[in-house]
């Protein structure tokens, strides 16, 4: 049987690493460390787990509360005192294995414990893979919002077993196809396409390198941008209603659902402010990936009041004015205060739009 | 009035940052961030913490058990959601003032709070001031151990005030300067002399030359040696016995008291396996900072089983064995591992020595 091909993207910067992508790497992997933490999530499939464990023998294996539950300052102080109690030394490495909320507390354990040790991502799931494994964001949430707390911590190696995918549920799939869509619309627009075909799934002749791609423009943005002032903004497109509508429905949203709501929000103002129309992209996204309904969600009654009082609270982080990242055309950002007047007119078009069945 | 002298130390490597060491600093600081947050331990006088809000007008102050106390995860959670409910932004700062346990955890909220931003040392302990405040060494204990948890996040400054050292009890000016005699052993014999004259003491003449040439020694490894793979171990000269010693009292022995003991041991290591004799020092410390007593601790009974069982955990934790920084003689320091039978016999003559009044 020959080996199954396997896709490398190449992330730069002071450390660079290496992001593969392809089926059954989870049976294949090494690191150059000889002890290991692994971490995973509670609810994820034990043949995962195990599999893992065969291939890497981890001295300890820790599993936490599945997704956002795990990303908190207890979980990762429960987490800690497991690495001291199995004496995993300076030399040693973190392992997270499961999607984005695992792999963003592991990456912030394996910043902290020791003051830093070796970090590898493992994700199982495609939001995991396009968003939450390139870039070296690690941390966990306050009680006062998410990611406040965490460290820039880049992996060194990232391994993206497509075969992990055929596990998930097809909601939670389609979930993580936004951040793929987003890039399509901020970068390779030849993803937008392959995103809603349906030989983009599970298993799927367009899955990997679809993966590949997706995951190459967010490494092309962060290599050039290690630092978050400039063109990382730009991987922001739809997550400032995004964030709103996630805080608004307490989490209860996930976040590509937001992030398909937010991306049509965002297309609608780069229209109204004289861009290119490419709400037809959004829209036919939304309808392929089937979010929550805002009524399901009990949001009939949703206001610009509700969501302008968040997108003020991104504001006042940033004391700069909430900046939107908007499409003069496909592939074209730019960053603009966009006036209020706009914003409120705009978000009335757009729950329209949502109500009207197409 | 003439502004006092104020004596400076640069601090190299990738984030370059200077000491400054005078009177009355704190009344006169200056930081570039319009918004910070100021933590202080909560038995610090109040008014030095009113002298700063003063001079800094912080937008929040946060009190923290004093000592190691402060120096728990739990304590860090509650320090970074008050800076989340403040809204300190991403170009805030975060202000440690107090001994090296407040600094500790000040760093590593601020290496940690929106995954980094900038941090101001202001040490008021003889320790914090020669130890703590200059190495970029952050962070918090768990239950399996101490400094186990944290970040390598520089300070942007240190300001030492030696006004500060005006309030200390004599026995923890006494038990800081052990780092200070430590750095005059290991790169700087005149210090030696100088820590022991009745002119190093708060408000003395020669205090702020000394505490300010302590620093340098530290200032030079440091830049030196950024990663912490060569001589920056020089500087746990009289550590392992002092950790072991902490842990068997459960740090009932103040750090500094523990080096003090510690030097003494690892000066007759030194002269055991064919140094210079240095122990007439080491014990011209002990007589001069006056520490606990082992038979005030309760230790008259003990044994060298009982402090190697602390040592081996260091080793565990190296994976490489323990290795002793000795003395070839003044400011020649090395590495090695010592044989067993060395380590025990010098124990019983260490111990001899300590039951021995001078």
């Amino acid at each position: 049987m020959p080996a199954n091909k396997v896709r490398q993207i190449e992330v730069g910067g002071a450390q660079p690493y290496r992001v593969e992508v392809g089926a059954g790497l989870l049976g294949r992997v090494r690191v150059a460390e000889r002890r290991a933490a692994l971490i995973h999530p509670e609810d994820l499939p034990a043949g995962l787990v195990e599999q893992v464990q065969q291939t890497l023998n981890p001295a300890v294996t820790i599993s936490v509360p599945a997704r956002d539950a795990c990303k908190t300052l207890e979980v990762m102080a429960g987490v800690l005192s497991r690495l001291a109690q199995a004496n995993l030394p300076r030399d040693g490495a973190v392992i997270g294995l499961g999607g984005g909320a695992a792999t963003d507390l592991a990456g912030f354990v394996a910043a902290a414990y020791l003051r830093g040790v070796a970090f590898y991502t493992l994700p199982t799931t495609l939001l995991g893979m396009v968003d939450a494994a390139v870039g070296g964001k690690t941390g966990v949430n306050l009680p006062e919002g998410k990611n406040l707390v965490g460290a820039f911590w880049p992996p060194k190696a990232v391994w993206c077993d497509t075969d992990a995918l055929n596990s998930l549920p097809p909601a939670v799939f389609r979930e993580g196809a936004a951040e793929a869509f987003k890039h399509g619309l901020i970068s390779d627009p030849s993803l937008l396409e392959r995103v809603l075909s349906p030989e983009f799934r599970p298993g799927g002749p367009l899955l990997e390198q679809t993966v590949a791609d997706a995951i190459a423009v967010k490494a092309g943005v962060v290599t050039r941008d290690l630092t978050e002032r400039g063109e990382r903004a730009y991987l922001n497109f739809g997550h400032t209603l995004a964030h709103a509508l996630e805080g608004v429905t307490q989490q209860a949203l996930a976040h590509g659902e937001a992030v398909g709501y937010g991306m049509h929000y965002a297309a609608r103002l780069s229209r109204a402010l004289g861009g290119a129309d490419l709400t037809a992209h959004t829209r036919a996204f939304l309808r392929w990936q089937r979010p929550q309904s805002l009524e399901a969600l009990g949001l009939d009654g949703l206001t610009y009041e509700q969501v302008s009082a968040y997108m003020a609270r991104d504001k006042k982080a940033d004391s700069d004015g909430v900046r939107f990242v908007l499409l003069h055309d496909l592939a074209r950002p730019y960053l603009l205060r966009v006036p209020e007047n706009v914003l409120r007119e705009e978000f009335a078009g757009w729950l329209s739009d949502l109500r009207t069945r197409e």
